[in-house]
Parts: C-alpha cells; sequence; structure tokens
C-alpha cells in the first residue's frame, strides 16, 4: 500500500477545523502546519458551524471537554458531517469518567464520525462499555500483543461495521480498520508515551488526510498512523545523552516537517491482516 | 530611525496583560520574558479590570474568543484606555466568522486600541470588509507586494487615521502607519508562517512596546515588527538539517532573549514610504 | 534527609489530576511524565470528582481561574480530601486581584490542602493579608534574603500551623515548613524565572511527591523543590550561546526526565533551620 497520503497533504494543504483541549492544543496547530496542512482552532458556539464550513476537516477531541464546548462539538460536528467533510473523533479518557464516556458516545451518534482514533481502553469503552481507562492512558489489560492480535481486530472490525468509521487503535501494536479490511502497524517507540499529546497530534493529522485523499480512507488513515510512527522512530535517533520528553516532543513535531514520502516509505511496516 | 525600542523595554520591563488565545498562548509569555517585559494571563471578566490596572499594556487576541472572553476583552479594554495604557487588538481570524468580525469591530469601537496588528486579510476585512481571510491565514489575492506597496499603503493610512489607531499589518513586506507616516520592513522569513502563533507573539511584543516607549508609538512599533522579523532570521541561520517548525519555534524565542540592541539596528529593514 | 523521592515517585508512578492553567498546562503534563508520574487534566464541574477519584494528588492552580472553574477546584479538592489524597494549592497571583486572594484563601478554608506552594508575595497575601503581588511576580520588597531568613522561616511556621499544610515558599531561597520543621533550600538558577511556569511545573511535582511519599510530606516536599531546583542548574550547564528561555524550558524538563536519584542527592542543598 502507498497511496503518498503525505504528498497528498502537502499538496492539498487543508484547513483543519479543531475543537481540541488546551493541553496539547499548540502541538497540534505546530504538527499539522509540519505535515502542510494548515489549522485553525475555534470552539464557540456561535462561530463553530461557520468555521467548519470554511475547512476540509474537523478532529473532535474531547480531553478537556466542558459544559461550553460540548456543544460546539456536536454542532461543528453535524454540519462537517452535512457538509461532506470528513470528521475525527478522539475519544480523550472515555471510560475515565460519566462525562467523557457519554459525550464520545453521543458524538458516535449524532456525529457519525469518518474516523475514531484512540487508545485501547477508550476504544473498548465505547465498543463493549468496558475499557479499563486509567487516566488517559490505555490499560495493561487492555493492550494489543502479537498474542490477541487477530481477536483484537475482530473486536474491531465489528465496531467499525457497527458506527460506519474507520478505527484506529493506537498503542505498541497499532490497528486500522473499516470494517472488513484490517492493518496492523509496527511503527513508533514507546517513549512516545512520555510526551504529552502524540495522540492528539495523530488524531489532527487524520483528519488532514482523510481530507487529502477522500477516495481512500482506511489506506490514508493507515499511513498516517504509520507516518506518526516513523516521525517518533527519526526523533529518537536524533536524541542526545542529556535529551529527555520535552526536546523529544520538539523532534517529533520536526521529523513530521522534514520528512518525505520516500523515507515515510521506506519505514512503513503495515502489514493487512 | 532607531528610538533603541529594545532597550526601552528592556530598562522598563512592563507587565503586559493578555486576553489571549489558548493555543499560542505560552509562547507569549516566553516571548514577552525573552524581551524583558512580564506577561500575566487574566480573562475572567470580575478580575480583567483589576489586573490591567496593575499593568502597563494590554493585548487583545481574539484566537479562540467566546462568550466568556469576549466581555472580557471589552472591560479590560476600557478601563485600560480610561488609565491611558496602550492597548493593541489582534483580530486573529477576522473575516472567518461573522463572531470574529463583529468582536474586532466591536473593540475598535468601543476600546478605540493604539495599534491594531494583524496579517492583510484580517486589516481589509476591518478597513473595507471584504478581506479573503482564509481560517486564520492571508489569502494570496490581498497580499501586499512589490507591486501595489504604495496603493497597500495608501488605503492603510485611511484605515489608521479613521481608528486613530498606528496599524500594523504583517506579510512578506509589513506596513506600519499612524494615519500620515508609514513604513515598509523588509525582515523576518517565510517560514515563520509555519510556525503557529509568531503573529500572536509579535501583538504581544507591541504592548510592550508601546508601554515602553509612550512618547513615539510608530517609531516603536515599527521596530517592534522589525525585531520580530530579525529574530526570524538569526533563528533560521541556527536551524540544522534535521530541524523543523518546532526548532524553529524555540529558536525564535532564544533570538528575542539574546538579540541585543546593536545587533537589531544592523538587521533592521525600515524604509519609509 | 534522603527519602529518595524521586525513586518513590518513578515506583508509584501516580496519577496525578491537574485543575490548572492554559498558559503552562503542557510544561505541568510534560513535568509530570518527565519525572515518572501520569498528568490527567480536567476541569468541567461535571466529572472532576469522578477524575479526581481515579487519581492519587490533585493538584489546583488559579493561573487563569474562571467562573467555571472555581466551582470545580472547590468539588474536587473537597472530594480529594474526604479520599484521603494530597491536594497541593498554587495560589497563582494572589494578591494582584480580589478573586484570586479570595479564592486561594476559599480554597485553604474549604479544601484544607496538604500543601501549598507560592512565590512569597502570594504567600504573605494569603498569610497575613499583605504580599506586595507583581502580577503573578515576587515584590522584591517581599524576598526571602540571607538576613530576614530566620524572622521568614518564623512567619511561614506560624502560616503552615494555623493551615495545617505544608508550605513551600520558591525563590532565590526557598523555604519549606509543616509548621514546627522548616528547610532552607539553596538550589535554583535566577534565569528560571525567565521561563514561564516552572512554579506552575514544581507545585505539580509536588502533588506527586505526596502522593508517593505518604509517610513523610515535609521531607517529600523539601526534596522536590530541591529537585526542581536542581534541573534548573543542570538544564543551565548544556545552555549553548544562541540559547534563550525558550531553550532553557526545554532543557529544564528533558534534566527531570534523565535525573538520578543519585544526582539529585549530590546536587541537593537543604539546610534544617
Amino acid at each position: 500500500m502507498n497511496t503518498r497520503t503525505l504528498d497528498q497533504i502537502r499538496a492539498a494543504s487543508p484547513l483543519v477545523h479543531c475543537i481540541t483541549n488546551y493541553v496539547t492544543v499548540n502541538d497540534v496547530a505546530n504538527v499539522l502546519l509540519a505535515i502542510g496542512a494548515r489549522p485553525i482552532m475555534a470552539d464557540d458556539s456561535e462561530e463553530v458551524e461557520e468555521i467548519t464550513a470554511l475547512c476540509a476537516g474537523l478532529c473532535l477531541n474531547i480531553g478537556t471537554l466542558n459544559a461550553r464546548t460540548i456543544p460546539s462539538m456536536i454542532a461543528a460536528g453535524k454540519r462537517a458531517r452535512v457538509l461532506g467533510h470528513p470528521v475525527v473523533l478522539d475519544p480523550v479518557g472515555a471510560g475515565a469518567s460519566a462525562l467523557r464516556t457519554a459525550t464520545a458516545l453521543r458524538i458516535l451518534d449524532e456525529v457519525r464520525p469518518a474516523l475514531i482514533r484512540g487508545n485501547i481502553s477508550e476504544i473498548r469503552t465505547l465498543a463493549v462499555g468496558s475499557g479499563a481507562t486509567q487516566g488517559v492512558d490505555a490499560s495493561a489489560a487492555d493492550a494489543v500483543t502479537e498474542e490477541n492480535l487477530m481477536a483484537s481486530a475482530d473486536a474491531l472490525r465489528t465496531f467499525a461495521a457497527r458506527t460506519g468509521a474507520v478505527v484506529a487503535v493506537t498503542g505498541a501494536i497499532d490497528l486500522v480498520t473499516n470494517g472488513s479490511d484490517c492493518y496492523a502497524i509496527r511503527n513508533g517507540r514507546a517513549e512516545m508515551a512520555r510526551v504529552t499529546g502524540t495522540g492528539c497530534q495523530l488524531s489532527a493529522l487524520l483528519a488532514a488526510a482523510l481530507a487529502a485523499v477522500p477516495s481512500d480512507p482506511l489506506a490514508a488513515a493507515a499511513e498516517t498512523v504509520a507516518l506518526m510512527g516513523a516521525a517518533g522512530e527519526i526523533a529518537w535517533v536524533q536524541m542526545g545523552e542529556c535529551d529527555g520528553n520535552a526536546t523529544y516532543r520538539t523532534r517529533i513535531i520536526d521529523a513530521v516537517y522534514c520528512l518525505t514520502d520516500e523515507e515515510l516509505a521506506a519505514r512503513m511496516n503495515i502489514m493487512k491482516l
């Protein structure tokens, strides 16, 4: 598989509307600029429909959801859906509070996003009502492993088919499925979990990818998941002895900025299950 | 022209109140510290008048405006105005939504800021009601070029005269005018647009500059616009092969921190039109 | 004193709930990850009690407090208190507005935090009603110096005894007391004040420390204050000629990430008064 997603994002330079958390929002904006897309953050209910109409894709991230922004997410999501724009849902912390779980389920139901990206505990919470979410991190008990890979893929296929969305679960092994085909991706490094927001960044990049490659959302999603992992691998190689997670954070975005489609193709480790 | 704005900011170390967006707020705080000013962010309507009274300048940035913060901006702006503190308006995304345009116009009308800084599409939206704003970016159709420079300057002079504000438009060529004199500034690099928030940072620095150099806001503004561009130039020279926009972001703020008035004077490319 | 706080935080990997300001929130999340703890930010009143129940500690930071988040802080704080979780209060800007002072005092009264960390002007505002807070910075008039050290310590002892909290005042000399014992800490560098949020980061680390070392909050707090200073010292050594406060920001978090308990023990400059 190579739909040259990276080149297509750079060629299209999609404007991506993000209603996202304030923890990682700066990195989300910079990683969108790094890949060649253009971010706009707007979350007031009075303007979100108008803003999303200007854009090519929408990313809804519930990381710091609140009573003011939840209606904005729903309104922007519905409008984007009517306009045929891809909507990505990042259900940050689903399972950690009733509000997060209910809001994510409500977005699934009312917006019907084109793609859902989360860790396995968040996705299990939405799929079967019982992920062992640990704050905003996945539980080890839920992890996708080589041993449970096929069973995990089947569970995700069922969830994808039911929601009509591409589902992307990220962890040590990433899985991306549209309900029939499923890809396992083995890129990235465990140390990426020590940088806040690499998942948020990926979700925003997925919105850019689906906007730029409307013909094949599954392939675009799988390649973008691999791209984020590849950026983490490249960035890690550049780490010096005194570097920690703050430098790693910078280097990952830099790696997205500098990445070529050829380099990505050489690194991508995507296997069809 | 050299009013030694940088040295004056460092000598005065003005406290600058920012009601700003949550995307770039950390960089805004750090660039104010880099230049020798001191930031304070406060946006609750119950405290903004008291906070702004403690400060020497106010920066109003509508990048993530909302129903809660718009009244805070108006209240703080009016209070600062009464106290004779310079108010800078950064009309982020004016033209991208009715809410943004209306809020920026309302601030112009009710607060009468000392300075307005935006990209050309934002400023055209406020000046003539028809900028082709692309999300938070300027449209190429609106760009200030060598060809339309004098006509652009005249249009901005008219807007500056009407609002009573210094108007600073930043892009490939920057223009700064108080309605009579107009300066064209050719500093900076195109890659600065790949870092989110360089405009937001400049707006906050302009509030610091006007607070520190009350006798000559036009010169202080022109020099500060040149300073931000010079920082972008210096930072670019330090970029390595694997560096991208995240490292550039860090290096730009570092360049402001390390910049001397002599270095700035040598780099400033300010021409009176 | 060496309770091996750093090793204990890494072993426990406590989940820390932060209701914090949007200026420095990303650094707060990354420094918690750097030390081996896990952050979760959540501030909607509908979910904060549930979120804090999942966590081992809570950090309340009023840096950008507002009408929506103040009730969330109170609710989360009370719930954490009932559950026996350590609550840290960072009264950012207490003294700069009536809202900040009143909110900090209300949290002291209704939540009874386990630890209060601030600069001397903020703490004096809460202790005696008259700190000369300059925005979010301490006033030179209030500074803890070698000359007034014993008197400052006594004033803080009184405040700590009255509130039942460990009190940590940071500045050129840091003081940490539980009302009887008091430690003076001489780590850190003055340049840390040029990076926004090093205080916010320390407050979050203190919540992690108290969660990981419940048996000795005073020692855990003193060591964590020294740890943050040591990180600032180590980071400073790595600064190059063109580096400024933005690189220093990154290097400080990196230093926390790379720090060993042995290195910390060698650098800690903690003296019992």
